[in-house]
């Protein structure tokens, strides 16, 4: 197999982030694994397919970022952290979950090894926010269904001054929305998506340890969505799927031909 | 490391649906490669990452999918030869660029294989419209800038009868759009999103052969997006990120940090 060019060698002094993909070990990507295996020191989180630090017995290995109620990293110490072992001549992995540019804080990350001078190169990831619904066998675009999707973080409430999204006119894009960190706020989120004009009945999809052995796929609709996750007792991570393609049976449904020439 | 769930060995009769990347072989996952090492049978098109060939050199391969103005092979051949070739025994996967799920048609062929009794398996990939902007330095997302991002087709110009898209409504949802397959029609699809609100000057770039050896990153702006293809000669396939990010140069910025606590 030719050279991949996203897969050289690791070079001391120089920083490395790593998309992880969504858990599973296998949905690493090649370029992700060699970066791994040659690393100095690692900094993962606890989304990061931790499986794969065994392959860096010798690396450092730093746990960082947030745990629910518990251990609290500072995105500025995460960054220090990474341009002090850079600057000590080690090769830094950043190793996340998903891909480091979906959420992942990765472009701060970027800004930080820039401003101090150390190297940076990125490897993306498979991110959980496509792979998630797929693994659930959800398309999150499908053909005479849906030709986009759009996903946002809901970990702000709607209405919230923190919050820079506009639930109303998300509801009116026309694409799958997926919504990333949206357990707490599910309530409010899906009164503002009917609010602004999607139907009670609409499919909803919640996916919950996407990959892992203990995946698990709750279908509903936007109206009872809130009601049905807190009865299933539904905790973060999970990732919500609203649209057609929610509500899709790929194992018993047929493909749609009513234009047989359009794409 | 632990055996990975999405990377069991495959089994003769079966599909396995393999998302390949962008195009350099390392963004291909680890199940992805154990796939292709292991299949008797090998479905690829021209996007997908064709070094990867090579890791199977006793397989069957078919070359399928759409040439611009060359050979063409309808998605319902590619659907029956996949469940042709499986109903023979063999180990099917099909190799396609991206992500399956991500205007890949994989929805339509686990349609396909699951109507004939044929098992299906389903390998996530790095979905080109988060990887093309990462590798050109572009974060989808980015804190205190924007939550949220919207992919969709461009494939069908805006106002065609088969077009299911409101580009007037997209360009009012707030989240950085990434426009694939949209070359041919960039100039309606531009004035479109101008017309639907969004700033001539608000910034886009447009990638090329993301990942691969001849990447190319064309930056400007909403209003200039169709002459500056024109002149620089861009042709399909592209990736347009239409947003903030699209102009945001990580190598010269700093994180803007006005709410320690938000997140």
């Amino acid at each position: 197999m030719t050279v991949p060019r996203y897969a050289p060698d690791l070079v001391p002094g120089t920083v490395t982030l790593v998309g992880g993909g969504p858990g599973d070990p296998g949905l690493l990507t090649l370029a992700g694994l060699q970066a791994v295996r040659q690393a100095d020191v690692i900094l993962y989180d606890r989304l990061a397919p931790l499986a794969v630090l065994e392959e860096a017995p010798e690396a450092e290995k730093i746990r960082v970022g947030k745990v629910p109620g518990g251990e609290y990293v500072p995105q500025e110490r995460i960054n220090e952290l990474l341009v002090e072992h850079a600057r000590a001549g080690e090769k830094v992995v950043r190793l996340k979950g998903g891909d480091s540019f979906v959420f992942g804080r990765g472009g701060e990350e970027w800004q930080a090894c820039a401003a101090a001078g150390v190297p940076v190169r990125i490897i993306p990831g498979v991110t959980s926010s496509v792979a998630g619904p797929e693994l659930a066998g959800i398309p999150l675009t499908h053909r005479h269904m849906v030709q986009g999707f759009t996903v946002v973080s809901g970990h702000v409430a709607p209405g919230d001054s923190r919050s820079e999204l506009d639930w109303g006119r998300l509801a009116q894009c026309g694409t799958t929305l997926v919504i990333l960190m949206g357990v707490a706020h599910i309530k409010q989120i899906s009164s503002d998506l009917m609010g602004g004009g999607l139907a009670a009945d609409t499919p909803v999809a919640v996916i919950r340890q996407a990959s892992l052995p203990d995946q698990s796929v709750l279908t509903t609709t936007l109206a009872e969505v809130a009601n049905a996750m807190a009865e299933a007792g539904v905790r973060p991570p999970a990732i919500t799927v609203v649209g057609d393609v929610a509500g899709l049976d790929l194992d018993h449904t047929e493909a749609e031909e009513r234009r047989p020439s359009d794409h």
